[in-house]
């Protein structure tokens, strides 16, 4: 299935109406199975489907390592993604549930949960970057972010490493989910994310927070706005958490260490 | 409770750091109650918040009449919002539940189920506007729009009527939440709907037209981009569907017959 579909339009210009065709991003509905079972459906773009599915288990914990992941099947007509899964808790189902229900549409609970405070930048890498490496990334990042050049329609995230190499990159209708595509490439490309870079589009909300801190990916780049949810999670987590990185300019909201500055 | 917040950050530009304070959108979890019962936890800007859960319901299907709405009530400390309500299915929770769990985060699935398909736009209104009142709709829409300019950080959308008049104007971190408010203060106003402009500052996706379908709204503009999904409900139900609304310049998706072109 395509991303992007023709559609017939009318472009109004000063009131002035003309007919032709326009490129808009395809939103499209997967059905996630676990070992069979439908658990949620995502409405996302039709692309990377097994990352996708991979990435929102682990973001949503009920993939917790290596050893509970046995398989990833995408089924012929692209609409359903069942992942084989071992060790489950008995009432995993009802678990997801309820966590879904009282918490929107997934994540933000665990800022509000102070009694798991993590530790602070110590627990998530040492790792240092130049403060050039973030407009160099963010350059490389626009080019590369083709689709929604074509249709203005879908958010993009990379993942890069300390030089600003762009690893992985993905899109979609959804910050979620080209995150979790994004994170679901790297497990089952075995890529480590603690010395990584997550770059995103899209404005930085709390769940968006909670899938980098369960992923325990160590900085967010954005062109966008944080919540001050986010930052919270950001803080709490020891995540370095950038926004409004637009040119040679950038905030950081927390954890600055991880930046080399101009001295 | 603020809609906004101070917060220490460093800028940096061109790698020179300096230290000062910036507005963030804040960003609050709360719980929407029916007659007493959590029912969801919303992620939301802390402002209009029963406008929202009211909305949120409409959207949802969970309210359907006015018949039916007794009362609504928001706690003390601004994070919980009880909505009363009689006539309500004996399953109404697993009927809710099951639907937040088979359509992502609510919606979108209408429009995969094409034996509920509706009249075309003479079923919500023979309305019709100069296409000149587009732009000047959005003119007054960015003026209005004091939050997003302070910290970049959330998403507006305003009701207008049919000279272009803005009625109501809400904002929040969430799209969704910013058109459920719009829509909840439609229903407490006893507004009614088919004969009004929805403006949205965000994508136009599949949820967010089956927020405007339920809600009987003829016409729908954005600034940014609408998703294939969201075109094929808008054709299917009757809706006007505008993007990419900037300027003099728009494109009509589906409907046109609303619009009064120069001729």
């Amino acid at each position: 299935m395509d991303a992007m579909q023709e559609v017939l339009i009318i472009r109004s210009s000063g009131g002035q109406a003309e007919e032709l065709t326009d490129q808009v991003a395809v939103e499209t509905a997967c059905i996630l199975k676990v070992n069979g079972e439908t658990l949620v459906t995502l409405l996302c773009t039709p692309s990377e489907l097994e990352a996708m599915a991979v990435g929102f288990l682990l973001s949503e914990g009920l993939l917790q390592s290596r050893q509970s992941f046995l398989s990833v099947t995408l089924d012929k007509k692209n609409t359903a993604v069942d992942i084989g899964l071992k060790d489950l808790p008995a009432d995993w189902q009802r678990l997801f549930h309820r966590k879904t229900i009282t918490s929107g549409c997934g994540g933000g609970i665990t800022f509000t949960d102070t009694g798991r405070r993590q530790a602070g930048p110590e627990g998530r890498g040492t790792m240092q970057v130049p403060a050039s490496v973030v407009p160099e990334l963010l350059q490389k990042f626009r080019h590369v972010s083709t689709l929604f050049m074509k249709t203005g329609g879908v958010h993009s995230a990379a993942l890069a490493d300390l030089e600003g190499n762009i690893l992985f990159f993905s899109e979609d209708i959804g910050r979620h989910n080209a995150v979790d595509k994004l994170i679901g490439k790297a497990f089952l490309s075995d890529l480590r994310l603690d010395d990584k870079l997550l770059v995103s589009s899209g404005r930085i909300s709390g769940e968006i927070m909670n899938k980098i801190v369960r992923s325990r990916i160590p900085m967010l780049v954005s062109r966008a706005a944080p919540t001050c949810m986010a930052i919270a999670g950001a803080e709490d987590h020891g995540v370095t958490l950038i926004g409004f990185a637009r040119g040679q300019r950038m905030n950081v909201y927390t954890h600055p260490g991880r930046i080399l500055f101009n001295v």
